[in-house]
């Protein structure tokens, strides 16, 4: 059974696979849910399970002091909320957006909801569908400290675990586009992994399990580097950057020479290059941070 | 003690990082070793634990039935071997080529040492230099089956878990060069991750744990989609590839607007856009494994 009082209702916007998870784990959790589409037919399961289904954004805006939105882009974000009726159904009331997109448009949306006397907080979704009420959900939120608190006992209703990153309304997309920047580089890097493999008569199946520990030395690495790097240090000892760009034009070559494009390790090691064509060739790889940072 | 009789003898080519790292496994394992570089200045330690250092390439290879090489690449396995001199001493002899190249080149050295009656492994070690003699090295091996039988009590002495992927020669070099795919991918979207949030006043400190957890999603992946890839499958459930390309472009913009080179992230969502061109952008992500296999 739920401890909410009775004005612990919420709304979500938004029904793609991420919004009917967080719809469907509000309902578990006994809150009074208000759900709305642009497409009205992805309300239907919810609808059966106990959600008010809302005939419009406004509608569902009003019938919750907390709003939570999840939809593809701020650009479908704004197509939904930046309409007169929502806007002023919205006045007073909070609403957190768990869309993914960049910090400047997180900016620019407390930006619009500050002028027109709404509750913002930004935060993102870091794990799968699958994990929402898990304690595998990974949520970051930013924004006002006190709006924070006060819909914090809702938000838990999703599971997992929850960090307030900070007041600054960008931060958690900037974490968020970080940790994405990582995940699909490195699927990317395991796409590419496997057609050379295949090209090499090795199967997925073969594979994954070598691909697995490698995945597992990742961690620790990123684990073990961080304060070199605040420091400014990158230590290359038995791995320098030269050893790692010899690795990478041999991945260039071996996939090359299958016919497979080879154009994102192209670029990676292109980083390599420059930062040893600049003499820092003893450095450890992540010396190519230093680089990007500024030019 | 070892367990080694007398004909245990073991000669290490090539004292860099993980030749000196191989040799001094093999010293605390009682094997009397024989070590030799390039550049002889390498050697001083080891001679002093106990190794007999050799003036000569030729006269290293002479003093052991094995020979483990460890060098940069295989140009330099070439200007250490492919001499009459060592080539003649090698002759019934086996190598141990550790050195990291691709499966092509694998292939040719192999070829070399069939026309002169040398036995011949290909391996690769990829596991950084601290895990030797430690269970956490990963040793791959190819080539004859008897000739790894042979050998695999002396090689065992190195530690971790040893793997004989079978007795194509280029094996071991297929799949170093793919696990090398995902690792220096991976720290390549890892290194511009870092860049993003210290733009965004996020410190390596601060990011770490993130990424670590982001990191661990990584093998679970490479597990579960193993039997799907391997059928043709690519289930975009929860996560089709364009959100993924939506993430893509957040991280290109979120990068360029800071002035960082998001050459990486521009390939890499360049490949995951052509496969939606296709039609096919309600499939899973590592659906552009089929385009990279394909073109």
């Amino acid at each position: 059974m739920s401890s909410h009082t009775e004005q612990s209702t919420v709304t979500v916007l938004g029904l793609g696979p991420m919004g009917r998870s967080l719809a469907g784990a509000f309902l578990d959790a006994g809150l009074r849910t208000t759900v709305w589409n642009r497409t009205p037919d992805r309300a239907r399961e919810l609808v059966e399970r106990g959600a008010v289904g809302a005939r419009s954004a406004e509608e569902a805006v009003a019938a919750s002091r907390l709003t939570v939105i999840c939809v593809v882009d701020y650009d479908a974000v704004d197509a939904v909320l930046r309409h007169d009726a929502v806007t002023g159904a919205l006045k007073g009331r909070t609403v957190v957006n768990l869309t993914a997109d960049t910090p400047v448009r997180a900016r620019d949306t407390a930006a619009w909801a500050a002028g027109h006397g709404i509750g913002y907080l930004d935060g993102a979704i870091m794990t799968p569908t699958t994990t929402i009420r898990t304690p595998a959900a990974v949520f970051l939120h930013s924004g006002p400290a006190d709006l924070y608190r006060e819909h914090r006992p809702v938000l838990d209703e999703l599971g997992g675990t929850h960090t307030h990153l900070g007041e600054e309304i960008g931060r958690a997309a900037a974490y968020d586009i970080a940790l994405l920047d990582v995940f699909w580089t490195a699927m990317t890097g395991y796409a590419h992994a496997l057609a050379v493999a295949r090209a090499e008569g090795i199967t997925a199946r073969e594979l994954a399990p070598f691909a697995q520990g490698i995945g597992a030395v990742l961690p620790p690495v990123f684990a073990e580097t961080a304060a070199d790097l605040d420091d400014g240090r990158f230590p290359g000892d038995g791995n320098p950057l030269t050893s790692a760009a010899s690795s990478m034009a041999h991945i260039v070559h071996a996939s090359e020479a299958h016919g497979i494009d080879a154009g994102v390790m192209r670029a990676a090691e292109g980083l390599a290059r420059r930062v040893i064509g600049r003499g820092h060739g003893a450095d450890g790889f992540l010396r190519i941070t230093e680089l990007l940072s500024r030019g």
